[in-house]
């Protein structure tokens, strides 16, 4: 099997550890994939955002493939017992490709919005074991303790601490393939970052002890530029895309949205067209795992279009808001009003401003905390290696690592409707 | 307003001319192209092409900024009464902004699927014409002829021919944004050219008459390779992408399926969650632009989820197997079977082995024929021009254009569901 | 050893058959390629396209280094004496590396400005197998016939024929890296193919009898846009750069000024800082191998900058233009004119206005006949291959191709001393 | 006059005030700059950088075309004697042209191994205001008091502080051009930069008093990644290339080459195929500009060729290694041993390394200190404007700026002849 790919280029899957793929690509909880957007709602902030996260786990397995050939160039140090078999290529193959498979429509925003429910890695797991999925079939038709060990994977657990974190790991396939395709879509050219050098730039580091498989390392010579720029492509994504005050204000919506949904139910007033996952996890905090695979994007956006007439009129104004991207505004905060307490006034002004001006403050007011250690090396099992010396870690060696380790990047703002936007400015502002 | 675009990079509206655009930007009806993919199931073939008619419109109208301001470059040899004025082009921003506005769910499936309803071209008319449409009312804002003046413009009619070919022409800014963006999208990277150099190489061509404004022209010394590489470009989009196969076999299913959906409809058992549009297109041949609107690519995905379990069985086989990607295979004619009676009469044997196989050949066996001319200047109006002598036909300066010019390219394929291609190869097979 | 290349990013010479390079690109005669321009004088054109040959000799080692890889992906078919062993892989790298190690300065022009003189193909074939040389040390050491394998394949003899012709054939490791390497450093993006999608689309054809290895062929279902991207990036570099009237009207003035230097050689007069070996040339037809290794782009131009204030006037006058970019001027044929009889005769009416301007018609006026026929499989050994039926011919196929097989392309230009333009132009103007 | 150019695309000087470019590119002054590499002895290290100041000269022009441009859009809000006026634009395009163009062969390297002469900067100056340099007579042709003007502009001086700082500033089109293009030529995509995007960011700042021009300043809401992109590329740049172990020891080797020469001539024992310039400034501190003029990279690559046989044995054998790449070796200081005194006495030891070898400790033994800080705004006089409240320094502002302010990178290495390594290794490791 052979693909074209804007990110990748020519991706193939056709060595014997990677017949698996077109054979999961062809299950039905692979293909809704299709029907569920990567970056959920940041295609209003960014019009190019569109891409789905089929194309993102398609290019997940591809990097793992090429990690898996790397691998192997530098395996010969170590005993035999610890190299990447067939099988062991092949589970983290199928790994990498259903890392996510669980992700509810919209991608994280599901449920964020609904936090009542189960996590999308819970989503994972069931629909890697459940024997009637599709999946579970697949797998367990090569080895019927396959859905197992790529549950454990998924996880990030493995006998080779190694082949776990390339599934999870700081600089995972996952990653690899999110950053590249997000910054190819949304147009940000900072998100780029060699790959290819970065693949080539791993060694084996020194393990614990004689019984464990070491940890990945760093071509201390070659590699540093590689995880360096790793690092930046992904400030400068959450910089410029995953904290983009659009993004986040849709965001703010839809969980507002979803959440008074809920409230419906609660209050014994369902919505019309209310998928019956949602029902359920109002109500009991779980769904049957079909119903759960029914919402996908496409449903949500057509239960957003019919509460737009709906009788609860805060839902159906937020819908025709949302539905026809007027969106809610921001209003930054930086340098002291970022204090705890000048947070918690400035939230509180606002919501004076929604009260006096007739809106209901839980919805149409808010506070956005976005934030993100962009690295950090204190529990980073990565080292840096050169010809001579001890292993050092990346932050003791980089300049611009050293800069940024343990740094926490943060963006706080006041979320609202925008007719409030004079009020609170006039009432929080300098 | 200023966007980052993949295809463009800093894409901005900002002069006075094209500040219609931000108003035109949040109405519904173009807000609705969001929710409507460019390529229509052209994804199930290249997992990139997830871009929808939003992006692409926003490019074009890009575009045409560009293209005014190479237009006012070298307008200095036109009577002023010819030249392109603020208001011209607002006129001509806002035609390429809307220029497709018109299109139903999955582009030109939805029309090309169901052919008694009207054709995009006319559901763009009335949404710029309808009184009642928010697209409407920003262009009536403006003035109150701009609605129709726009509608014009859309169809090619302007009394500056050039202007009119801009917005529907061999080499108009719809061609150029969505070449670019589909080559971006899919990976092709054959469909590139060089726009830059294209806008640069335009020049007046000679006016047939004192009275009318002179034709687009090329400068010849610098600007044959800019067309030479945009007919070059879209012929390979053309083999790589449009004439898919796999996009044609899916297209082929939708078409069915609709039919189907129609057929049950005039049959007087309509399937549930039928949208209301493409009952009234079946039982009219017409339906309510409300009604038409509210099909997006979400909501007819949600139609075929449905009727995965519709009492058609044959519907109900159809909508299970495009939901999920099982798609019919194709088998080419090449050569001297191509012949017309060879084509029917492989298609009538195929059409046999279904027969034999209990499936109906109306839905399960086809023949697809795709064909477009790649350049041809019999017709086209554009010249080149060189520093001395009188202006030429593309096709006799140069070298590729005069080989290509009025070939076709064709691709005739029978069409089949996966189980009768052994016993269609056999039937039909040198 | 790995390296950073602008076209291939991440080149790496790290396996055994690979491991000569890093030998090969220290001797003299390779390290020599670092001071000769790939592309000659056409920087004075485009001013990016100062690489040099030994950027390009690496690059097109690089690239057969990935065609080895592919053709033993794909090798099982073959008796294993036909296959790619380590060995045969280390000589056709080598190979690939040496293809053109005896080019002269400013490459081909000097060979075309002394055509007395052995051609680059003899100058290599003296590098590899002069005992004296450092590169026939290298070989030599590794396997005392090494050296004569070598130079077999350069000139395209081999046992393997597929072999031989990734050496030197149509779709050669060599122009894979010079069409992307110059399309690259000119920006002249049309020059573009898919190289990863070449390599990818090659099988093995039908072999002529069961005693020769198969010609290497192409993959219907998937390899046609391929190698019709790749004849028409050749197509578009000969038309935008190869062929470029700046380019070829430098070229005109080189040859002009080493056939003045070799005049006054003969005469008796030789001009200060003449290098060795083109007086020998001039002398003799030949040069010692150490004295034409000394020639390179930088001694050249040391040249020209002496003979600016020789004492022959013309050498000096034409040494002067060049030097400072005062190029000579060049008018183009069209349609009729180009009629054998009616080039000779518009370059005697040029040669006419040059005398009556008191010009030497033999130096400032000439007739630069350039020409090249894009594609033609009537000797091409490769073939296309489909699932079913017998190997095709590409332009039996390829709607493109099938186009343009055998067609001639033609520049014919009149080229000429600046201050002749006018009288030029009046003289053979239609 | 437009041109292709790989970095920027579509080059053009076409309006009134670009007229200037063309006429400037004619000189020979300019056309020198065609053999000069940009940076200098880097191909060493990396294949592709072999770009020459011509091209990069041109580059900064046309980028100095588009800040223009830039200008214009936002200089409203200026008084009309503070705006960019055509003969305003047309000195910063002339001076951005001419900004290096004083530079010796190989770069910077020609000064810094001949330290006693006059800086590059000097040189440019006298060829601006050498009555005799052509560059001169096209200036004063347009205006005789041109030459002056642009001298002071590319010294960093003119009553517009924004247009100064245009041609010589933290963010000056030189830097604009060359990050881009050493990036472009090297193939280390870390050095890319948004420059499209930068140019937008440009707004005016608050001026120190109502007499003066208030300095450009950064749109706070938009283009802070622009600048940090832009500081990165050069942080990028810096680690990878212009410090790169290759670079700095052939750079090493160069000085110690000229300055034996220079000692040669003092000993009264000059060389043969001395250039008069460097015989002169060893002599006398400075030498003629025509002299100055005739030094190129070929003429000093020529030189080097014949000094591989000078009598002086030192000389002989520094040239014979450059000419062939065999360089000298480096060994890098990390951590504590970078203290100064552990450096001194690191270079001690290395030297009785050397001593015991009989080879000389001033020639073939150094310690190279490579140093920059990436990003300080002390003394910037850019600042980042905000919709409300005060300009921002941009450290103060950024997450990353703020984190880099002020810091040194450095490198600092231990440079010798590779037969020392493993004694020095044994002498200074740890």
């Amino acid at each position: 099997m052979i693909l074209r790919d804007p990110v990748h280029g020519l991706v193939s899957f056709e060595s014997e550890e990677a017949e698996i793929v077109p054979a999961l690509l062809e299950t039905k909880e692979i293909q809704r994939l299709r029907r569920i957007r990567q970056l959920g709602l940041t295609c209003l902030a960014y019009p190019g955002a569109e891409h789905t996260r089929f194309a993102h786990a398609v290019g997940a397995a591809f990097v793992m493939t090429r990690l898996v050939n790397r691998l192997r160039q530098i395996h010969d140090q170590l005993p035999f017992w610890q190299r990447v078999t067939t099988e062991r290529a092949r589970d983290a193959i199928a790994a990498a490709l259903l890392h996510d498979v669980g992700h509810g429509a919209l991608s994280h925003l599901f449920e964020e919005a609904l936090p009542d429910g189960p996590p999308h890695e819970e989503w994972t797991r069931r629909i890697v074991l459940d024997p009637k999925s599709e999946i579970h079939a697949v797998l367990a038709k090569v080895d019927s303790t396959l859905p197992s060990r790529v549950a454990d994977l998924v996880r990030g657990r493995h006998q080779l601490t190694f082949l776990a974190r390339a599934v999870s790991g700081t600089f995972d396939v996952d990653r690899c393939d999110y950053l590249l395709r997000d910054a190819y879509s949304t147009g940000v050219g900072y998100g780029n970052f060699d790959l290819d050098w970065l693949l080539r730039s791993f060694r084996f580091g020194v393990p614990e002890n004689e019984n464990v498989a070491p940890p990945l390392a760093i071509d201390g010579a070659k590699g540093l530029p590689a995880i360096e720029s790793f690092i930046l492509a992904r400030l400068f994504m959450f910089q410029q895309v995953y904290f983009h005050k659009a993004s986040r204000a849709s965001e703010f919506m839809l969980s507002r949205i979803l959440g008074r949904a809920r409230q419906n139910v609660l209050d014994g007033s369902p919505v019309d067209d209310l998928p019956k996952a949602i029902a359920s996890i109002a109500q009991t905090g779980d769904a049957q795992l079909g119903d759960y695979l029914d919402v996908d994007d496409g449903v949500l956006w057509g239960a957003i279009a019919t509460w737009r007439s709906a009788k609860d009129p805060v839902l159906a104004d937020l819908c025709r808001r949302l539905y026809q991207r007027s969106l809610f505004k921001t209003y930054e905060l930086y340098g002291p009003a970022l204090a705890p307490e000048r947070r918690q006034l400035a939230l509180e002004r606002a919501r004076e401003v929604a009260k006096r001006a007739g809106l209901d403050p839980d919805v149409y007011v808010g506070l956005d905390e976005a934030s993100d250690v962009p690295f950090d090396d204190a529990e980073e099992p990565l080292t840096v290696i050169f010809p001579r010396g001890q292993p050092r870690k990346p932050g003791d060696v980089s300049f611009l690592l050293g800069r940024l380790r343990g740094e926490r990047l943060e963006r706080v703002r006041l979320v609202f409707a925008p007719e409030l936007r004079d009020g609170i400015i006039e009432a929080v502002g300098e």
